[in-house]
């Protein structure tokens, strides 16, 4: 598809230049050098994206793109799939986790219908179904190719849309019941591990819940021997219509130079096609939490992304995305505000005042 | 010393009913049992220090004890002794990390002078100075047993006041050129394992810097053999005067049920003198990074405490703890702003509305 090929070609390195001034000017802040770690690389990062210090105060928003998925049939989660559209109505009514953690981290939360199966009749929900739900993965394709270009196209416009608003910083969420049977069929797919290695027991799954997950991701793997070198064809056949959104909103992202807080696993999976779709994106990225789901270390450490957060959560939704945007916002602050060696009047290592 | 052994005798366990009713309370909330991790064990025990749930928009302060060292004599730190007062100036200057990352997290930052070399004369400045300094603990003791008692108490009054003024969230800070060295002494002689696995090199030692200081900590715990059973014995003869301040500052929140925020190695050798004079003070603090420092993580496993931020993050001051004052916002605010599954007319993993 076109717009995924043209955003792809718009994806360049980050600057050299303006992470190299990031660095010094990290040096002359009145702490010894290299002392505020990852935050001091965070903020090279971030300068390395937008080209210049990345601004205090930064709009941020996170986009939480809700589907539905047919291998619930399969008895894959532990909630009813119903409870996917009901999410979306607590999510704009603010009364979700990543709504909380988003309002006291300064970041909006925009919810995205890209394939939820029923309608929420809402003007707070960005209607972009490309389809009601996806096909049970163990009998059929989850999608069409058509249907997943569709959704990662989605992505790449509600990115578009949001930086056009103004958007600095984006983050990752979801919601789909059945998703991390999806992301770790996307998973298995991409990496060539074995599904016992990226299932996990998503929103609660017993030892047999589990066990017939990896049953189902075995089944569906079997059936459609997705091509890992082609992201579209592994994201139709086992994928998650969210998950071609997601993809689609980090290439836009990274298109337009903006960082992307990723979330938990799923988001770590839809971050996993983005980066197969285009390595260069992989620098956009800025991991958040270690999630319980124990795919998501590996798929953290395949990508060379490390956690900030050691939480120990597997809710989804873009919560751990949303606490990491204080780090995002603290390693932009750090650059601008905090004082230097000189203008403090502070002994260097060498005992000398500058 | 009269004041600490009342303090001391005041502190309680937490409060296992209140935390049995923010468990129960956590379970209502819109999302999959235990899926907010650490989060959720956090709002438990914030619940089990305050006897209710913990109000959200909560008064935070980060209390940052500023001491020096005699022990720079023998040439332990990076940057010279005049740092220490001209850093205290930067901290009231707002020009520092610590306030940096405290302002956007709403905390104040207070600054204590326990025991710096000199005078800094401002009355941002709280002056409760027990020596100008420590004596070099590889000549003779740190201070005096009296004179370490004097630290302890103010951090104990210290508390009192910000608790009095309606703090509810204390934070440990600290500035004190030589201080690492301080705390890998007292954290060797509590623990009994050795200085080359205690000592690290600081805010910047080269590789002959860090065999010098563990040199030093071999010379001083051998001159002065402290008893591990008597903290204040460990704190006089290798201590800092900010260590035990921090480990009153500790103490008392604590008789006042209120939670504490460990910054790094220093703030978390306080910690395990608090600790080591009153075990159950263990429950009341909250960790928050991992610091580069390779002493960190070990005390911090002698506790049994997590960290929850990985920030390869070094500098001290009280930056992390301010960076996870979010945390027990993000805590305490779930508890109160998410829905529940009845307020959202959600299904429960039964399939069914409750």
């Amino acid at each position: 598809m076109k717009i995924i090929k043209e955003t792809i070609s718009r994806i360049k390195p980050l600057n050299e230049k303006a992470m190299e001034q990031a660095r010094q000017r990290q040096d002359l802040l009145t702490k010894p050098s290299g002392s505020l770690g990852r935050l001091e690389e965070l903020s090279v990062q971030l300068a390395g994206i937008r080209e210049d210090f990345f601004p205090p105060d930064s709009k941020k928003v996170i986009v939480a793109m809700a589907a539905d998925h047919g291998v619930t049939a399969e008895g894959v989660s532990a909630f009813p799939r119903e409870v996917t559209a009901q999410m979306v109505l607590n999510f704009i009514h603010n009364g979700a986790g990543v709504n909380v953690l988003a309002r006291l981290n300064g970041a909006e939360v925009k919810v995205v219908d890209i394939g939820i199966d029923g309608e929420v009749d809402s003007p707070l929900v960005k209607k972009a179904k490309v389809r009601y739900g996806t096909a049970n993965m163990c009998l059929g394709k989850a999608m069409s190719r058509e249907e997943a270009c569709r959704a990662v196209a989605v992505g790449i416009s509600v990115a578009e849309e949001e930086i056009e608003a103004g958007t600095l910083v984006l983050g990752t969420g979801e919601m789909g019941i059945g998703n991390s049977t999806a992301s770790s069929a996307v998973a298995t797919a991409l990496t060539g591990r074995p599904p016992s290695m990226l299932a996990g027991r998503g929103t609660g799954l017993d030892d047999q819940g589990l066990e017939r997950k990896i049953n189902v991701l075995e089944r569906a793997l079997a059936l459609h021997r997705p091509d890992p070198r082609d992201p579209l064809d592994v994201l139709s056949k086992v994928g998650g219509l969210e998950l071609g959104g997601l993809a689609g909103l980090i290439l836009g992202a990274a298109a337009h130079r903006r960082p992307v807080i990723i979330d938990g696993f799923i988001s770590t999976a839809a971050a996993l096609l983005a980066v197969s779709l285009c390595p260069t994106v992989r620098s956009y990225l800025i991991p958040s939490h270690l999630s319980r789901e124990p795919g998501h270390g590996f798929l953290l450490d395949f990508m060379q992304l490390q956690p900030y957060l050691h939480l120990n959560m597997c809710l989804g939704e873009g919560t751990g995305a949303a606490l990491a945007m204080s780090l995002v916002e603290a390693a932009s602050r750090i650059m601008l505000e905090m004082a230097t060696f000189e203008g403090a009047g502070i002994s260097n290592k060498e005992g000398l005042r500058v």
